[in-house]
């Protein structure tokens, strides 16, 4: 009885390795290459331990915690969504759905309904445990636009206005402390960008 | 005030992004690449929450998960010691001591003390916490040898009886009943091995 519990916990623990081939768009702080998720959710559950103390609400850690750890294995079978890329989000939500109970299906009945449980209170953002993992997510790719001066905000050709109108509220939501100091990266961000922008112009002209 | 703890807080984030670049012996269990210690930090977490049923011990699985998420940052200065590597150990243990501290030292007072301390912890292996992350930490790179037929047995020409003693003791302390089902499996993997090389040798007489 118990190797069948066990050997359905490792199934799972087997099948959830691909994460680490799932690449997303936000390069390491190095730029030496892209992020996998599998890292990145490592990075987020760090972010949470750390920072927690700017959560919105009141949180329990450990909770948040388990959804950022477990939030992302739905894209080993539905792909990573960029945030820049505005298509089909309805078929999105869809395969994520279907990709979480194949995936926590696979665990032993009652632990796969927990996991499960918690994956849709992750994507449901209402509670604060929830609201506060949400606003991570959103703050550490924020923070690595800013620390590689762009990354994927460069790439996308992405203004001002959309990394407030894509970021903003889901951090303010969830951390609204750090939103604040948000505010001030970006907006610092966008002016450095355009200064040079206009540098490079007069350079031109003379 | 509130910015400094955060610059802080911001600067060891930043700064552990390095664990996604250091690689590990094992590989992936496609066999793709060699795991980095982030994504490794990663699955260590997610079978913290599974296993947590097999502890020796009564476990918090919160502080397990906190100690596995940290255990390997040490490893951005000292890098990854691999366990069939005979060299060193003492230097080893007095690299990751410094790298800790000044790691750890990056963060607000309090927090790289919590975070030091639970890093000692867990280097110490005395608590039921500690062991059980310990047993993970040795249970994972099994697991993925047995799965990838060998993996870092092979290429380090690692013996039956080494297996026993590298990873026997630790996992067997943090984690007994994962320990029985190594044991069958490790016995399995060098006994087909074995009959494998005796086909051959047939092979080749005949
Ligand atoms: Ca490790």
């Amino acid at each position: 009885m118990q190797a069948t519990v066990l050997d359905k916990q490792l199934s799972f623990l087997r099948e959830i390795d691909r994460l680490k081939t799932v690449v997303r768009q936000s390069p390491l702080l190095d730029n030496s290459r892209k992020e996998n998720s599998a890292e990145h959710s490592w990075h987020l559950a760090m972010y949470a331990l750390l920072l927690n103390e700017y959560a919105g609400g009141s949180v329990n850690t450990h909770r948040v915690v388990q959804m950022l750890l477990l939030h992302d294995v739905v894209e080993i079978d539905a792909g990573d969504f960029p945030i820049h890329d505005e298509s089909s989000s309805n078929s999105q939500a869809e395969e994520e759905s279907e990709a979480a109970k194949r995936l926590f299906g696979l665990l032993p009945q009652q632990q796969g309904n927990e996991f499960l449980a918690l994956w849709r209170e992750f994507e449901s953002a209402e509670t604060e445990d929830a609201k506060f993992a949400k606003a991570l997510d959103r703050f550490q790719p924020l923070l690595v636009n800013v620390f590689t001066s762009g990354g994927t905000w460069k790439e996308n050709d992405v203004s001002l206005e959309q990394v407030f109108s894509r970021y903003g509220p889901v951090i303010q939501r969830g951390a609204p402390l750090l939103w604040d100091v948000c505010e001030q990266w970006v907006t610092q961000h966008f002016s450095e960008q355009a200064s040079r922008a206009s540098g490079l112009q007069k350079g031109d002209k003379e």
